[in-house]
């Protein structure tokens, strides 16, 4: 991530710390900027600003409007914390945490704000389409939310409905990032949407490997106990594959232990999917995604160079090992 | 409120009923559909299509875009109402209480966006300072709130800053409104600088006729005994002009007893401020902020009739008895 490290990434922290904030009541944007000066990857930007450079070179304006997929992110991950009752992001106090829950209520929705803010700064002549593709966003991650939270309760779900929780929840605003890329470039809409697409195989190849990292990283690497997701009964894909296997009556069997955190059912839990090769599905699914991502991509019509770079970025991302 | 009830209250509430929202999940959108549905006076859409009847005839297209005012209205409700842990709304169960906080959060979120989506539905050649606009109005709505709970901690605060409080929490969506019908009606930016503080004197209008009756207000007509806001310790305007006048040593000796929900602690209150003419100072208040108000609505050169008619209604707000 050389590129995006060297030439994307200080103009877009530059551009976010002269993003306009307002500053009273301090006891409302004290906690925002607290927030967005929390170390992030701004991952989020630079899919939009690497798309436009498909298209043409970026400008600072561009910049700026590549601000409201951060701003959005900053806005879900602060309602999120709220939800999930999270002491910690990133490292660091959440919000309602370090001040209180109606604080970070707030702070989330004048974020969401600030992002449409960021939004209409965008240099486009068809403004009213992108808000649209925007809110249209925004709905699906707040189902995608409400789905993840729903999925909570039953004991298990389909498969094919995970990957629309996660398309929701996660893959919406990865798919608009490179939608919004496509409007900077004022492409046409069959290419737009092709870019939303691929957003969508991408968002799915990144959540399908933090789930597997989660229960098949290298722990030397990862710096995490393999297993998480199953301590914490998450119904995460390569469960809810295991599920769905021929031999899910001995997984369940395990799956259903009590105590759930205990390290001897998470131990036996891994081993059968090991026996069961689930890693492999699970890369084989990303790998499948991964492809039918490309193919979208190599349709669009944009600059070699930036579509091999952006190919690049999103094949480390899918096959990132920590 | 006739012409109101009888031409635009229809076109408005049909103009909801059919207004797009989704329907999966239902564990999202059924809270909103209702919440949307709770009986409302619909009072700020009212304003924008009244304004915009100064300049030319409504729409069906303006009426929902004119909805934006009224779902952010009620997204504001649902976080509020989360905030101020209220079981009801409107005689009828909040969100949060009818579904859990979680639920309560996102729908209000999702509410914002809606907005956003009605917002751009508006014939308007000027779409990117509309939305700006409302971008500030959103933000002046989290930040009065925010002052608002800042306010519940200390024992006083000036009566400017109780102006500037409900001039955000309220005020600012009361002003986007009729600025919202000036865009609507593509007048001179001086003339949308009008309406929007037009709407502010009409915002502190109201509200401050909202504290009014609740201290002075005939029992009878309002069906409420007088001082809830005094058992409750609320800093309203009535409150704070005591705690600023020449007697307030001994208004503030009442104001401190305990319990502070007694019945005789707020009679002794409401005493005190019938004596000291506390209600008169109120309503010369309303009256110069109606005529700062009617100053500047004059100044917009719209049709006579429905001047007129808009004025009749703030004034019947401004002066209403229940």
């Amino acid at each position: 991530m050389q590129y995006q490290i060297q030439n994307l990434l200080p103009k877009i922290e530059s551009a976010l710390a002269g993003f306009p904030v307002p500053h009273q009541p301090a006891s409302l944007y004290e906690p925002i900027r607290y927030f967005l000066k929390l170390p992030g990857k701004r991952i989020r930007p630079i899919f939009v600003l690497q798309c436009l450079e498909l298209f043409r070179p970026v400008t600072d304006q561009d910049v700026t409007a590549a601000l409201a997929t951060e701003l959005f992110h900053n806005f879900s991950l602060v309602h999120d914390d709220i939800m999930d009752r999270a002491d910690l992001r990133r490292g660091f106090e959440t919000v309602h945490k370090k001040w209180n829950e109606p604080t970070a209520l707030l702070a989330g929705d004048a974020l969401m704000v600030l992002a449409y803010n960021a939004l209409i700064m965008s240099n486009t002549n068809a403004l009213q389409d992108l808000v649209q593709q925007f809110n249209r966003m925004a709905l699906a991650v707040c189902e995608g939310q409400q789905l993840d939270m729903d999925f909570s309760a039953p004991e298990t779900v389909p498969v094919a409905h995970y990957l629309d929780m996660i398309d929701r929840k996660t893959g919406a605003l990865i798919a608009f990032c490179f939608e919004m890329g496509g409007f900077l470039g004022h492409v046409s809409e069959s290419e737009r949407q092709a870019l939303h697409n691929f957003g969508l195989a991408m968002g799915r190849c990144f959540q399908l490997r933090d789930d597997y990292l989660d229960l098949f990283g290298n722990e030397a690497i990862t710096g995490k106990m393999r297993g998480g997701d199953i301590a914490n009964c998450k119904l995460s894909y390569p469960v809810l594959v295991s599920m769905a296997s021929a031999g899910a009556d001995r997984f369940l069997q395990i799956w259903n232990k009590k105590p759930a955190e205990s390290g001897e059912r998470v131990a036996a839990a891994l081993e059968w999917m090991d026996q069961n090769n689930i890693a492999s599905l699970v890369e084989e699914k990303i790998t499948q995604e991964m492809e039918n991502g490309m193919a979208l991509l190599h349709f669009v019509k944009g600059d070699e160079k930036a579509t091999t770079r952006l190919a690049d970025l999103c094949k480390q991302l899918a096959y990132r090992e920590k």
